[in-house]
């Protein structure tokens, strides 16, 4: 991971490859690589989809080591969605198989010359570039079938689906999971469009012959790495509720705190809950045939995936995460798992942000193009978007633009990326970091749901105002950091309420690169990736009147707590002054 | 104009109206009325279509008197487009009725209870709100004959269309002529969603048995307004120019100075430009027995409109303005004045902004929908926002959205609004209104053009950057001042090199109202009216990043003249430091 990968796509004769140093951006990995580059490199006010704009796919710090829990992989750009700076971030394969590659970060720049699209495959031996006009249009399902008959069962795939080469604006980036499945997206902001936008179909990795990264200090990070799996273990959210029934463990918990946005946010507690909750979910996949804990990627300890299957047994789709569940369903009131998975199944072909459409068909069902509750009429939307009809490419650019086409007031969306499935209302930690992080509504920026609603990391009344920005402050330094070191964002579960746990992580990248690094460099690191993330946005045209919810949070009370969202203005204001 | 009337949309059992006295607004008028309003009574981050969300209808101070000209009604709220503030004033008959009813302003607010439809109708007796569904979906054109069936053939109406009724950014508020055809509108920035949000479909106002507006000095407002006519009469622009082509007098001007925007802003001459210059407009509308000189309002003596007839001498659409003829003409590839005018009286009808529409279907076009030049494709992509198909509601939200639907790079919008019939990398001065005005792209807010161009009012070059900062400042300045009198921004052409004129004018008002306003006190009130327009937009969000032109004008060089935007960053910035 010494090594930047440059694509120049705009180059005379077809995309070229080039390969440099990382000079200046030595040290950095995930989210704060990605940021660096976006930050230095791209200019603010440079269209998503033009050629100023550039993506970035960087592994983390200890992605391709034996760390457990490090295959996070960082998508950075600028965003067609938020118009601000963007990190997604996804497990599966290709972040371990891009690091030990020895490749830090994947840069694809320029403008096309034309309409060709393209397919690059990186091995031990180097990059080859062809170009593939036979990839057009495919699903991110069918695309992986045909590389695999080109490059054999052992590739990692990084992919945009039909979504992406159309430019949508919730268009994801698709990576393959341990079985080469397309499953794992880096879902938020568009970061699909912007590769669409390159003319880049498929980035295949192969490994093969590479060896794992070695550890400048074998024995310090072999030690920590114990330390670290044995805390995760032990905590009881990594080491039994997530492994049990995956994040869809959430359904029940957030319902019956009465913050689970139903029918387009208009209430808190969803009737038809039970009926899709990560208990329901679990024992249906078991009865099926199907499988309840699963990793997303080799290296993964807590397995807080799975695999759904239909009533015969067939693979359908990985079990759907909370947030998809929500969604697709209890948000556009649909208590059917069957049609959740379907629909789930469909944004990854399609390569979309579950989160953004599940929102955006809310939004339409508000607008009368549906009603809430009707599974096979929410298929048929997202199949809209699939064929690119006119409708499709409407409710593929997200819950904003679907608000705006309809004329619809009740949009849920900060900075033009839709909420995920925690109401603001009655989680208001969440609402502060929803409001203020530099990504658009986000919660795993700074997820206070922890807090608030679970008692990890303390206890911080979900209700009220006192304390929230405090407690979003926190966790979004944490988590900008947490982000760079290509840990999946769970482990943070444990870091929380574990000191040890959070030292063992330190002393594992310390290990690893032989440095010294304490909490506090950490605090550190997260508050520089901060920094450079608002300062785009602010020369990208962002200023505090973004950093609000959408008025409607502050004046519909929301059933059955009947409670707005009422931490005050300048308040957000403090968020980032640390 | 001693009161305003407000009509609260939401009461219990339908909209009531209350008219109180002008209080704290005394003194202003038009745009400096319903920008004051609008700042101080909706929030700066209130949705558009909300609540929160006024709609502000204000004849300017000299409506309903003598004076020449002075038919102008300003239109303000926040922006469904820009999502800033937004005065769109327009001519037409209502302005001097409204003020001769003796208000000062309407005012919409609230939030409806229901989907019922409302009409509205005021004259000397007072205030009377019926329901009526009846006009649900009627365009502009069976509308106004049914309120003509209902009221007779001498009141005034204020609209809308489809467009506003299913709240698209691009819908109008339009007004009827003197012969009530709806051919005038306040088109720019979505005022006629607002109006649609507030579910009023029309205003109609009867002035029967009320007076003219009498002077305080009558003596002294006579000989001011003898010498305004005069003034205008002597001016070759007004006196010659308007009265025999109409505004479309500039497609030959604009495109021989190479700034003629030409297929979504690829080419700054189009080669069809003779078949729809003003010149060939009048000749044909002469020939088949139309109208080439013809007033808007009663008290025009510009007449710089006509009536536009087909072959068989029907009539199609009042003569398409030179910005019209643009959007839908060069701008669009096509060069058939037919197909324009056929356009204009579909924008009409459906209630659209014509320039909004023009750079959208250019969009379109470069998005492959249709082909440059394809007069008919353009007629049906039209048709379908009346119909208000999925196409038709993407189109009916103008250019930024349909590019954003569509993928497309090159949208030339600034705070989401279109810009008009000038290229800024040609006429740099316009660029620069462009970028910093707080109405986003308009042509209207500080026309550069005149000096740049046609070397009124001194002579700045147009491809250079010197000078174009403080040129377009001094107009702004005057602009937002102007559009506080009611009076026609065509006026301008004579003030600006006539200082007897720019006196005439100032001394009208001070002989209606009994005052004694400078030079200087008219400078300070548009100042004071920017300054209140940039303070909201602050509040809602907008920074020096919003103006900006988009990146392609500054990297793409326009031919003939191969020249790019270079008046600089930090320049823009300069614009509102007097």
């Amino acid at each position: 991971m010494e090594k930047i990968l440059r694509i120049d796509v705009g180059a005379e004769g077809g995309p070229r490859a080039t390969e440099s140093p990382l000079g200046e951006y030595a040290g950095l990995g995930g989210r704060a690589l990605t940021s660096a580059i976006v930050s230095k490199e791209v200019p603010p006010l440079s269209h998503p989809l033009g050629a100023g704009n550039k993506l970035v796919i960087a592994p983390g710090l200890l992605s391709g080591t034996t760390a457990a829990m490090s295959g996070r992989m960082s998508v950075g750009a600028k965003s067609p969605l938020t118009g601000g700076i963007k990190e997604a971030n996804s497990g599966g394969q290709p972040s371990q198989v891009l690091a030990r590659l020895g490749y830090a970060a994947i840069v694809l720049e320029g403008r096309p010359r034309d309409d060709t699209l393209y397919k690059v495959f990186i091995n031990k031996d180097g990059i080859n570039i062809t170009a593939d006009n036979s990839l057009k249009t495919l699903g991110n399902y069918d695309l992986v079938e045909k590389i695999k008959d080109e490059y054999g069962d052992k590739v990692a795939c990084i992919s945009i689906g039909p979504a992406g080469e159309m430019k949508m604006s919730a268009a994801s980036v698709a990576f393959t999971d341990m079985e080469q499945r397309p499953t794992r997206h880096a879902g938020r902001g568009g970061m699909g469009a912007v590769m669409g936008s390159k003319n880049i179909k498929v980035i295949v990795l192969d490994d093969s012959g590479m060896k794992m990264r070695s550890p400048k200090d074998p024995k310090a990070f072999k030690e920590a790495g114990k330390k670290w799996v044995e805390g995760l273990r032990k905590h009881p959210v990594t080491g039994e509720g997530l492994p049990a029934y995956g994040t869809n463990v959430l359904t029940n918990v957030i319902n019956e705190a009465g913050a689970y946005p139903t029918n387009n946010f208009l209430l808190g507690r969803f009737e038809g809950c039970s009926a899709i909750s990560g208990e329901t979910q679990a024992e249906t996949e078991k009865a099926r045939g199907g499988l309840a804990t699963h990793g997303c990627h080799r290296g993964c300890i807590i397995k807080c995936s799975g695999i759904y299957v239909d009533k015969d047994g067939n693979y359908v789709t990985k079990q759907p995460e909370y947030e998809t569940v929500w969604a697709h369903g209890g948000n556009c009131g649909i208590n059917d798992l069957d049609v959740i998975a379907m629909i789930d199944r469909l944004d990854d072909d399609f390569g979309l942000d579950t989160i953004e459409m599940g929102a955006t068909i809310a939004v339409a069902m508000e607008a009368g193009l549906a009603k809430f509750g009707d599974g096979q009429a929410a298929i048929n939307l997202v199949k809209e978007v699939g064929k690119g009809t006119h409708l499709g490419r409407i409710l593929g650019n997200g819950a904003a633009v679907t608000g705006r086409v309809f004329g619809v007031e009740r949009v849920p969306v900060v900075k033009g990326q839709a909420m995920p499935a925690y109401d603001p209302r009655a989680v208001q930690g969440i609402g502060v970091t929803y409001a203020t992080s530099p990504m658009g509504a986000d919660h795993t920026a700074g997820y206070a749901v922890a807090t608030n609603i679970l008692g990890i990391g303390g206890k911080v009344d979900p209700m009220k105002p006192e304390g929230q920005v405090d407690l979003s402050r926190n966790l979004q330094i944490a988590t900008a950091a947490l982000d760079s070191t290509g840990m999946c964002v769970f482990v943070a579960f444990a870091m929380l309420d574990q000191p040890d746990t959070f030292q063992a992580l330190i002393d594992m990248i310390n290990g690893f690169y032989g440095m010294s690094l304490t909490e506090t460099d950490v605090n550190e690191l997260g508050k520089a990736v901060l920094k450079q993330e608002r300062d785009f946005n602010r020369n990208a045209g962002f200023t505090a009147g973004h950093d609000r919810l959408p008025e409607f949070f502050k004046s519909q009370a929301l059933p059955p707590h009947n409670v707005v969202f009422n931490v005050k203005d300048e308040d957000l204001d403090q968020v980032f002054n640390w």
